[in-house]
């Protein structure tokens, strides 16, 4: 490990889906910031309004950084959402995601983020999942990823990609376990009172693939 | 159930827990808008930095409304966190909850949000429960509380409290089955791939009472 803390950029857009986002901070952000800090960044810094499928007005949260000044990143996370179909078309979140992940540690995604790390190229020639309901939306942006269906998150060492929402926060807490150890992983998830899904390969929800379509 | 959508209002502070807040508003934000919506409310409109145990660096979210200018509310939600200690001594806060709670349909918690909740007398002669780290600090805001230690949630009619952090989203699944019905929460958590614990008596966490002290 070395003496620096490392930096975990999570990288929101218009329509993120917030647990996507809030489940994984929650327990990256129990890690003391000697060992871990996290940061909000977007294409612009400022707030970033979330999204829902239901289409509720939704609330929005502060990106400390846009692309232009964003840190070094050892970690990278990318949350899914309905706003993950107009980001497909962002050439700039693209390209930052290209740029940043090839300088990381770990690129990671919840839910439909897969679909993004997947049109950037980034999970070529990699095991990955995305969530269950609108699985095929990752699979169509490229052919040359080891989609997994049946799979809580799959690690594939510098790609981790999580099913839907929830599993986010089950993912977060395998990554801090390979950084940081188990017994660390396990003192968050308590403390957040969390029942930990601890096996990435049983999915509670894959019986629910593609339900609903694309 | 009225024509109107019902209006739910998180009230935020400085050191809120994120998990507390965007746990149970992901579940709520799943509703369509016609049959409820969810803002968020601060003393002052604008961005609140949540807190972390671990005194990381944390996000701001952005409250919509002031407490001068908040709409009628029809549920509250009151998020725990570092923040709740010196919230306890914010009068503001706690009469715009006294005031708000007497009009509302129900009245929530996560985590150390019902130590607020006491603090303003809005528990007294109610059942109620706290995260388990710290439940000490709830149980000294009112000794008129039946405080109940073995919880994942406690739902007494008007004010509905749940066990930490985590516990937040099986509580607002509970509270979505309740105002919408069993199979509108059971969809809801489905497509956030969440395990919904729905046992409200059963607390994965009980054994831990108290281990965080106060």
């Amino acid at each position: 490990m070395s003496d620096q803390p490392l930096m975990l950029g999570a990288v929101l857009y218009e329509g993120f889906e917030l647990l996507d986002l809030f489940g994984p901070l929650e327990m990256f952000t129990a890690l003391p910031p000697d060992m871990l800090q996290a940061v909000l960044i977007a294409e612009s810094k400022g707030p970033v309004r979330a999204g829902s499928m239901a289409d509720s007005p939704m609330p929005s949260s502060v990106a400390d950084y846009g692309f232009d000044d964003a840190p070094d990143l050892d970690v990278i996370l990318v949350p899914g959402g309905v706003g993950t179909i107009a980001e497909l078309e962002n050439q700039k979140t693209l390209n930052f995601l290209r740029d940043r992940a090839g300088r990381a540690q770990i690129t990671s995604s919840v839910c439909s983020g897969s679909a993004l790390l997947a049109k950037a190229g980034l999970l070529d020639g990699h095991r990955a999942t995305s969530n269950k309901m609108f699985f095929n939306l990752a699979v169509m942006q490229s052919d040359r990823v080891d989609w997994i269906e049946t799979a809580r998150w799959v690690d594939d060492g510098d790609v981790v990609t999580s099913s839907g929402v929830s599993a986010g926060i089950d993912m977060s807490l395998a990554i801090i376990a390979r950084l940081f150890g188990q017994e660390t992983a396990e003192t968050i998830a308590r403390g957040a009172e969390y029942t930990w899904h601890r096996d990435a390969d049983v999915d509670p929800f894959a019986q629910y693939l593609n339900d609903g379509s694309v």
